[in-house]
């Protein structure tokens, strides 16, 4: 049974309401086991105990917020080159439109790929003009139902990903989707 | 007389339009000659002539299309160590919110500091969760006032600093400016 | 058996001679194929055909060469949304310590991403102070030992995770390496 | 008379002997006043007062380590759109070549840029094979002669475009340089 864990920081709220969406997307795909934590209460135990991890935070300087930064740094020495393999994503919420959003996801995206973890970013559109290539990259919370359908895929799509690879499951696979990847 | 070049690239047009709003944002600066080129018409003499350039470029796959490349690639020869300190921002189109253009435009700011240029993002929101930290990253074309007012931004944004710094004109720098930019 | 493909585009030799050693080290892998091949003597079959690439090109203003992104751009149409989910790699040579091979990698990670693949760079040293956290990132071709095994170990690695989940083999899994490591 | 901070975030000392040399390059412009500050007895007032800013820190998953995301997290409030058009550089060392010190210095570039700064790198080689396209990149400590060179040049060419820029120095371009910039 696949190992998914959510780690979100939250400040305002919005990444929280997003970290909700993406475990929930997560718990769509049958036989995941979904832990969904705020970074204060997550220890290195749950890290070691996922097969794959959404890591959520909001956007600052157009990197993640200095405490998201100091619990991986704190975590080098007992996770370092023991949690290599595992298969990760990210989301962030950013003051803006074109506020940093994405490059919060690729700074989130390069703390897991230190760790030597498999990162990904999710082709579909939820809807036109709205896709989440490095992760979900938004604007404030997400309000409309297609900001909130990207943070429901991102999550389905980790969980597909350890349920296909991890618990070797061929219909978990998003070719076999059941829902349209491209409306 | 400060110059500021507007090169682009376009394929669906909707780069063109933006980068239609960021050569008329500049020309907002007084003392300041704007050229609004494609890049197939841009020679390095273009690059040369000016003293700070915005760039554009539809998203693809997180970075510049390989025609943009092909044409920065192309001017290696003739131009390196000789555009040194001139100024560079960047803008670009993607085919949706969360789609890459953030990356893009760091794809370019990469490309303008491998030839020494000073790079530059800006902090001003044109609107409510509205900004350009990075450049103007936009899904699809600028429709919206906001939208466009961010390319605008840009524009002048670039035209103020060469202004500033080249031209030695105090009442350009933004401190000075006469519209909101923090809305 | 696990397919892992090895795509690279040389100009001066370098990249081609860490392609070389890069596909020598997937070979390590038992039950691994192995193609190794030139960006013009790819097509969409061969990406399509492999569970594992590892895609190398020379640093070219911090990014990929214009030709490997003309490469990447032509197959959008075919391969969109259906080679999610593969797993993929990167290696790069610059022109010196500090030319930008590093981004080159996160460039080349960025297409990969932008398909939907899943990306890992190596947390192991193959000597003191020589790593490979987000692929190889080469000043010039390797010359040395220590810049040789960056190369093996990046197709070593790729293999190992081709083998570990796509072909279910337990043993392949890094935490089970018969070499050390971190030296 | 331009000001140049250089401030640092050292762990090892490798860091803070590279931040000494960049201080020593900036001082060999004439007429610039140097301000060489590790992290902890930086003040806001430190960034207002410069003209010009060399940030450095070690390299820790491939981005700054969190204290330096925390000091810079802190002045959100009272910096942020108030610094804007300053010039910005970075320098960062990793624990080894590959080890993410390129992607370290475009995460200090991408805060700077953040704040409105113009950021840039070097276009020079300081020998064979030896550059700082993104800032300095060093694996350890700076060691050889061509590695010290690296901080000197760094520094130097920080203090050139701020006399250049900002005291309107003519002479002070590096196309007027004295020294080999390609040797």
């Amino acid at each position: 049974m696949g190992h998914v864990l959510v780690q979100y920081h939250s400040e305002s709220g919005h990444t929280q309401e997003m970290a909700v969406l993406v475990a929930e997307g997560a718990a769509q795909v049958p036989g995941i086991e979904v832990r969904l934590k705020p970074l204060d209460e997550c220890t290195v135990a749950d890290v070691q105990w996922c097969d794959g991890i959404a890591l959520g935070a909001p956007t600052h300087l157009g990197l993640v917020p200095w405490r998201v930064k100091q619990w991986w740094d704190g975590i080098i020495e007992p996770a370092w080159g023991k949690i290599d393999g595992k298969i990760g994503c990210a989301f962030s919420s950013a003051g803006g439109l074109g506020g940093g959003a994405e490059l919060a996801c690729m700074s989130i995206l390069t703390i897991l790929m230190n760790f030597g973890l498999l990162v990904f970013g999710v082709t579909d559109y939820v809807a036109p003009r709205t896709t989440l290539h490095y992760g979900v990259a938004l604007p404030g919370r997400p309000k409309t139902r297609a900001e909130k359908d990207l943070c429901l895929r991102l999550g389905r799509r980790l969980a597909e990903w350890v349920s296909f690879y991890v618990d070797g499951i061929e219909a978990s696979h998003p070719r076999n989707a059941g829902y349209a990847r491209f409306p």
